[in-house]
């Protein structure tokens, strides 16, 4: 397997002034790899959260009352606009349909963002760069990207980090030492084909590091896969008696 | 298949005061259509992207209080009948019911818009028309324009450009050869005649000039078409591998 | 079939102070009827689009805060009732219930609106009337009017004009000669014909004059029946297509 | 059958205090009745029509701002309380849960009513009375009085006035003669007795004064009675044409 | 059958501090007893009929604006823990859950009430008890206490009073004689034996003691049971026929 | 079974700033478990109960307007950041979806808090800890953790404590003797093993220490056991009749 192609992508989406999807499970490296970009692009990051409840407004800004006076604040997506950073719908999926139509005018050619409350019309700098995730895993028939959505993105794949990268990943942020991360990442590989067990959502590379955090805290490696691994994942007892096994099987003393 | 006559129907519509429905897949060109109509008639576009959660207020305008005082701020809609432009109500079958009454006296011989918050009542000037757009490729069952509201549209059908406009459209706006232009509107043809195997939306034009413009910056045809065509179209791996198939036919190397 | 008596009833109505229910399809002419019924009685006509979030509020009236005084506004029904004008609720299944009940009081032998947040007791005067408009064709089970509502109005069933007043109205609003005003015609008939087809909605009157405008404006007869009547009624393609073969009959040229 | 012990029933429980529930179909006489005894008990009349939006601040009372003051403003309920007038909630399965149980306290032997907004604790004067009416005929699932809310009152069974009151009523309040009137009753039980055959309700007295004064002021006896009758009961063909068949037999000229 | 001992189970609990849950049906005499209870120990009782739109503010208090300023007023909960009254949050299930989560720490061994809108946390006075009332015959599955709730409380079962009692309560309270009150105890008897039948709440000891009024103002029995007891328990005329033929077995007159 | 290791755990996670999680059935400890860890760590507790109504304003903060001007509140959340508290989300799940996502920030490796209305961005000081609790027993198919919250967080499991510190809790809580309490667990211990046969939830520590402290007060055992234990665990005649038995089985006198 080739060595991935991300960032030319990803600098060649910037330079073409592209929006960009960011697709793939949890834990797979989508926000890292954002903050690693943003930062080698020179360009500041404001992300923003999706959720039910996110309304246009939240986005774009509002009026608030201050001294008597209304003044208008604006939302992370106007200010990123205006200062030409990287705007980051994080989970864009979890959004009300009016978030999602909110953005269209700025992925189009025109990359324009119409400020309906104060009427202002902004053009976006070449600098600012719309970037939204998305994960296919558990998406469900009523949350789901409309077409004329998903098609005004280039769309790049995340998955896990290849093992040795994940290897250097888990040694260097939880402080265990090689052989330890590398027990837990051939885990995390073992837990990952359970997939089709039962499981919603593979272990992330997040929670190997936990693990390891734990371990390196003098916590014994069973206990610790049990705390930071097994348990997040799932309350199914047969799915967690498996991981517990794949756990023995790990770490056998 | 003659050439159309969009242009000429849309004038007599001008002309004659008729409100316009534009009906047709994702990236068929409403818009762009509808762009180049308002710069060819001379008159201001006023855009609404329309959506769950747009209410009449929206619309017509609202209080706001600003220095104590309260001021009332015209809508999209409002602002375009005052100041005689087209005002584009796109996606109208997402908005809420009550936008979809909000028109209704300014679509018939009246051509009136009450604004019963100010107690104002504006004659739309000759100049002012109403365009709607609307995607009958994936209404749902709870989605859908009321009869009494479609029948007051004179109903332009949009479809892809033909082969020999959409190569020139994909090679002026991503800087492509013609060559490799051909074989991505070739592509897009192919996918389009999947319609049937599962997906939503066919390709738009959008996309085939998105994966030129990645081919523009370097990125390999293969690689630029799985970036921009074949992940954003769909999740479903069975989908997807049969437009990588179709891919690498077109892109043999 | 004698000349209908809708004018004779509809003045009976108005002196007997009987509120009245026009009931039929889209584009039948009732709206058209009321219009004239109020210029011939010489009482204003206030009219209301019904919708899913039309509150009682909105017919009623509400208090604004203006220079910093709470100041009340008249709802157009309540403003009807002071000026004793007719009021015209149309398509009233579409409003929510509280709206249906709000004009119980206004429908039995007293005559009164209570305004409970004024504390006000209108009496109308004898010339206010209260006229809703009803559509029996495309009523929901979630959206009927209640017997309790229902039974308060004399109900005035309309449908299209006969063939002979409707070429003449044709002819007259498009500026086609009768000729053309008469196929059209025909061709209203004959896809009225269609309606248990899977039509939802025969083609109004409206559809017709929509046609004759274009035709005036120079669009050939088929492209303009096309145009202004096949793709505004339907979406399905069986439909469309029995649509277009009927107007090839109407328009053999 | 003995005269009927309405009004002996209401002064007892008047006398008592009461609450007491007035059932039985639209148009049988319950509003009329309860005007007759407020008058006789030369008690104010307090009427609220119950529906979906029905808040219990809109019973109660709410705060507005005036003149830069917040004041407290009666609902009706809290109104009728002060004044010991009878409160009459009409179809009160209409209205929102928390309406009914804010009865509730009115209705057991203490006749209090805390206003939780301002603090008030108001016991009803033995002039105050609670009436509440219920249609047992169109009531849903989802729309029922629960057994706690039930059992705190008197149930009085209203049902359509004897042949002979009804012909009185009839004569007297549309103008016709009395042969007329009793045709008019005579279709009316004719009607009544079609309940199965898919009425929702049957036809009220109050049609039939309708259809009175529609003859009284020209209309062909048939025409009225399609008019103020057939057409306000139902849109179904087959019952309306059932029912003309019925007007044909009473009228037969 | 022992004397119930409600009364030293309820001091019992006061004088622990444990709140306390009073099951049973309607008119079981949950509301009276606590009335007796709160007069017993000394302590004022604040009432709260729990309903559907019953918010934490509703319970806790809320900002108002009076003379231009933000004020603080107490709801019904936080006046009682100030006060050190027993609060009685009457139905609680009808509540919606966060009412239901606002009294979890003051069912716990500390006792507080946190205002997170003041900032204050008030600790509850030893006289403070706080005391739900819950009607296990009516629940549906979607209205529930959780157990995390329910395990909260001491519960306290409430049935109708034994007959020698109910006959004192009907004859106190109605006037009537005790051969009459005796009747109408052993009609109630027969009607709860009927519970199976169809009928969703037993006739409770109030609807008896409306029945004894009526009679006492002069009603002959029979219909005084019919107005007071048969109609308002259902409206099923199965149900309602056998209800009456019981009446007429008490009151063979 | 070794003694458990919660307490290391718990501070090798506070150490590291890994986000908790304490997972367990109601009455099992959780709550004060962390009460004692806030206790021994020396920070302070900032606990919300969650529930279907609170909002990210309601965790976040909010604009109040106070004197004229509008002031900015903390929530909890936010005082708990700016404090270094220990921030304990009780029954996370119950919480609506947008509280789930707010805390997202706050627990990857930036442990960032943003207050999109302030603009501010806060940056969580190591002495901040968050805490959250989970219910695996009664989790319904609509409320439930995404995976992409759950694993953010190191879990620990809860059950009830063993038997013989149960006992010393019973004891020092309720005041009974030894002996008693020693019935009571051992009650507590038969009833938990009923789980299978029908009971939401098993009988918490808390109900053992409530029924022992009506025991103290001088109700009898086996009253004191039904009225604190059997009624507030179930309603279902079936399962309470189960519990009585085996409360007899306990206390046999």
């Amino acid at each position: 397997m080739p060595v991935r192609d991300e960032v030319t992508v990803f600098e060649a989406a910037y330079a073409r002034r592209l929006p960009v999807m960011l697709k793939g499970p949890t834990g797979a490296g989508k926000t890292r790899f954002l903050r690693y970009m943003a930062w080698r692009l020179g360009r500041p990051l404001v992300t923003v959260a999706c959720h039910d409840d996110l309304t246009a407004s939240d986005l774009l800004g509002r009026y608030l009352i201050t001294g008597g006076e209304t003044v208008w604040i604006d939302g992370p997506l106007t200010h990123a606009v205006r200062i030409g950073a990287i705007c980051y719908l994080d989970e864009i999926v979890e959004a009300r349909k009016d978030t999602t139509v909110v953005i269209h005018p700025l992925t189009d050619d025109r990359r324009r963002l119409r400020l309906e409350k104060t009427g202002e019309l902004l053009v976006a700098p070449p600098e600012f760069m719309l970037v939204i995730s998305y994960n296919p895993g558990y998406q469900s028939l009523t949350k789901n990207l409309k077409p004329s959505t998903r098609q005004r993105f280039v769309a790049i794949d995340f998955d896990f980090p290849p093992p040795d990268l994940e290897v250097e990943i888990v040694a260097h942020e939880s402080g265990v030492d090689r052989e330890t991360a590398r027990r837990l990442v051939q885990l995390g590989g073992l837990i990952r084909n359970l997939r089709d067990a039962g499981l919603d959502e593979p272990a992330s590379t997040r929670l190997l590091v936990y693990a390891g955090l734990l371990i390196h805290s003098g916590i014994a490696p069973r206990r610790a896969c049990e705390l930071a691994i097994a348990a997040p994942i799932s309350d199914d007892p047969a799915v967690r008696e498996a991981v517990l096994d794949l756990v023995a099987t790990v770490f056998p003393e």
